[in-house]
């Protein structure tokens, strides 16, 4: 278990500052006591007063997602729910999930048996068994990237893919991109309805026309770039964004391998920024979700529902990250 | 100021259980406690302890709204926003404000000059000096009903006009109704955009044609409904969907002069479900907004970004409230 000194250390100040946040002493500041208590949640750090009271349990729900690598999108979008959450005295309980146990037990049954106030569910998908059971479910239940009907009791959140394609395009057509493809993640989910209309809002909004030959569905298959760059290229493509920071790195490659020089020929961006993207060849430009951010804004929405103030959405600003891998564009290959 | 045996009288509970719900008792529930404390605020009961710490102020703008008087859309937004705040320790002034106030200073400054660490924006439009100057504002600042690009500082609340006017129609569809109407707010509003866009994609989802003489904008104004119902009857229409309950009183007297019986003749739904709709004749049908929960849900969203996650937009769900201004359709008139 970390220590005082491990949190000092972490935050490059004394560890009797750091027994001041943890003490709630007045002559430090707000700023600095949440940060001293945000790394005490990350690093594990807990003393008896910090403990919390039995009744009050929050947890989290995680499928197809690595969330114990520090930096990872799942670990990150856990630490900023858990961090949220313990300003307001939860405790909060991580599941690793699978169809096998969502088959086990219900939903509900689940929550109410093990005394749970309200779930966040993070990686999920509309095949899985508890999905359908969350249309009429009276337990407040707050999803990550998808979106429930009419049930007053479950909310959404996700980042803002509507401003954050669209500051991606505003930046092509300054520099002087009219053909920009897309290539979008898996089809019939709600994060690729939504990439896809933002697409076409924006390209509309730049009086640009929407070529349906410029996008393509890649399932978040890197591989997959292959097959459909040569389309994008075929149909002037300049630019191609992409749904994630793997699929841009798996259409450099392809690019290059093509004998395209990035961003000289072609502009790539991606979506997320992930750690590694900063560190491509180009460094990638991209459309960043802060995962931290995310996972607070998941706890606030929680909080909400808990509240019974039944929110339906709530999305996070994107931010555009301007770095290597875009440029003027190229006349017409 | 209100007394303790005002809160007791109003709740119907004992002078000593509120007492026990003012200082914190441990042996009443949490949710009584909640309903105490929410109606000391309500009734502007204080005590020492109650008083907040003189840093913490948060403040909300009121335009073009009455909010002084119960049961009024601005008082209940602004009572929700203020339990909320109450519970985080929050002290909350509330300003009416005209063009010539926000002449007079700077968003910004006047923000910054009197310490308030963030407010909440109800009954603006774009027309508004200082709704410019959010663009850039560093204060944050939620907006009911108004969104700004791209500023980290600013989000929107609202209630989520999608699953609303989807209710009604779905409602409709199920009376067998085909050709509806629908009268919309002012032009160039953000909402009346959202809605026109939510009554588009409804008519889609449902396999209706989209017929643009069965829309028209009423600027709210509820004596105009007399130049629109005759239209939109001509274009067959045997439904009409109105923008707020105002409008709907105004089109079921248009339809009463046409010598038409509302809702055998024609249905007739509103929007906002105000204290007066349920005694209108018929009762109206409407898809009503929670203003507490409207308040609470701009409290939440500011709470957000003060603690620096940038949320754009928070939607409350809406809620279709079935009355006598609905039947099944009739075959055309």
């Amino acid at each position: 278990m970390a220590t005082i000194k491990d949190i000092a250390e972490k935050l490059g100040i004394s560890a009797g500052t750091v027994s001041k946040g943890l003490n709630g002493a007045s002559d430090i500041s707000d700023a600095l006591r949440q940060a001293v208590l945000d790394t005490a949640v990350e690093m594990g750090y807990t003393t008896k007063k910090m403990k919390k009271e039995e009744h009050k349990k929050l947890c989290i729900f995680v499928e197809n997602m690595d969330y114990e690598t520090s930096n990872q999108f799942g670990y990150e979008i856990i630490l900023g729910f858990r961090q949220a959450a313990y300003r307001d005295n939860w405790d909060v309980i991580v599941f690793p999930i699978n169809p096998a146990f969502q088959m086990e037990e219900k939903y509900d049954t689940f929550m109410l048996k093990n005394g749970y106030s309200g779930a966040f569910l993070v990686g999920f998908t509309l095949q899985d068994q508890w999905m359908a059971q969350l249309a009429a479910t009276t337990i407040p239940t707050v999803l990550f990237d998808n979106y429930i009907k009419k049930n007053p009791n479950v909310a959404y959140v996700g980042t803002d893919s509507f401003e954050g394609i669209d500051s991606a395009i505003e930046h092509l057509v300054m520099l002087g991109h009219e053909r920009i493809a897309f290539l979008n993640g898996s089809p019939n989910s709600m994060v690729s309805d939504q990439r896809l209309q933002a697409y076409i809002d924006s390209l509309s909004s730049h009086h640009l026309e929407y070529n349906e030959k410029l996008t393509a569905y890649s399932y978040y298959i890197v591989e997959n770039a292959k097959y459909y760059v040569p389309g994008f290229l075929e149909e002037g493509a300049t630019a191609i964004i992409c749904s994630n920071d793997y699929l841009a790195s798996g259409v450099i490659t392809e690019c290059q391998m093509q004998g395209l020089h990035v961003p000289k020929d072609i502009s790539v961006i991606g979506f997320d920024d992930l750690p590694f993207s900063a560190r491509l060849n180009p460094p990638l430009t991209t459309i960043r979700q802060d995962r931290i951010e995310l996972g607070k804004c998941g706890y606030f929405a929680l909080n909400c529902l808990i509240n019974h103030v039944s929110i339906s959405r709530t999305m996070l600003r994107a931010q555009y990250i301007k770095r290597g891998s875009t440029a003027p564009a190229r006349p017409l290959l």
